[in-house]
């Protein structure tokens, strides 16, 4: 990484980039620090997580192809991240392809689970890839996740009254424990074996 | 495009690209002539389309990530392309780039669709992006679609029963005309507008 790049920082919660068409001044980014969370927006205000971008991950592709953004692209955390130049050089663009590549297959999991699993199946898959972000910590009494009910219904494409049922079911269940928008992940390797399974039906 | 690149061929049905991790011989492929489809399969059977690749189109791009493949790449029609070098030119690789975010671009909205659509809508926006390959044929009566029942439930993440119900409604309602493994999209404004709403509930 060259030092003269230019470095941005944004709080939780910030904007990062909003939808629309790219103009000429438009940017694909690489994170450096924290998180940021692509989410859809309907006209009721539900939001739906597309995709979540982890240090060394980058998003704003669409500059380079010219593609309408239909997301917003936000700070969960605190979050740094640096513009890639108009002409990137090679090596960037073998690092940019296989991370695009990456998240394409994200997303194609995402499909599937959308497609073919029961919302209790897709929570624990949520779940633990949230364990995977920044919004995780290892305390005392173990894996511990910040997240609120309608961040858990953007991340599985649900509603929040849903989400409320589901996580209670996982609670008397024993796979985690819930509290004050904090989740403790009890039982990783039952929620391993539900992320994995598709539930009853279809 | 340079004449001495190989080209490969692959006649309708046949399978261009199986699941599992890419070997040091894999390329990513450029589709020059036809309709790839990438499709996961489940344990028991059940086909979903994640992704049509038509021509200028790439695909098996964890070649360059490195990341497991979890689809199928068929052969849809008559397909021919050509492998892109271990080393891609940097034009090469900008157009490689643009192509995944355009892909990218849209399994967001298939997840969005999967989300928050009715599979009735869901239904009209896959046979209006059907209509955009070579599958579909402008005729006397109209734009006409080669498409099974089984293909449709692949495409919208259902299974064949219910696709044949949604189908049966479209038919009743005036928007396609149905038989034979063949549709004919009667009323395209109206299948738009289908894919552009919610359908009722969530």
């Amino acid at each position: 990484m060259t030092q003269t790049r230019e470095t941005l920082s944004f709080k939780p919660g910030e904007v990062i980039l909003y939808p629309g068409v790219p103009g000429p001044r438009d940017r694909v980014y690489r994170v450096l620090e924290g998180l940021v969370r692509l989410e859809a927006v309907d006209e009721e205000g539900n939001a739906l997580t597309l995709r979540l971008v982890r240090p060394g991950g980058y998003f704003g592709e669409e500059a380079l192809s010219g593609t309408e953004r239909t997301y917003f692209a936000e700070a969960v955390t605190e979050v740094a991240v640096e513009a890639l130049p108009k002409e990137p050089r090679p090596e960037e663009l073998l690092d940019l392809v296989a991370h695009l590549a990456q998240a394409l297959s994200e997303s194609y999991r995402r499909i599937e689970r959308l497609a073919t699993q029961r919302l209790k199946n897709r929570m624990a898959a949520a779940l633990l890839e949230l364990a995977e972000t920044p919004l995780a910590r290892e305390e005392e009494e173990g894996l511990v996740l910040r997240a609120t009910h309608d961040e858990l219904a953007a991340a599985v494409g649900s509603v929040r009254e849903t989400v409320t049922k589901v996580i209670g079911e996982l609670v008397r269940e024993g796979y985690i424990r819930s509290g004050y928008g904090k989740i403790l992940l009890k039982d990783v390797k039952g929620l391993k074996e539900l992320a994995q399974s598709r539930g009853e039906g279809r």
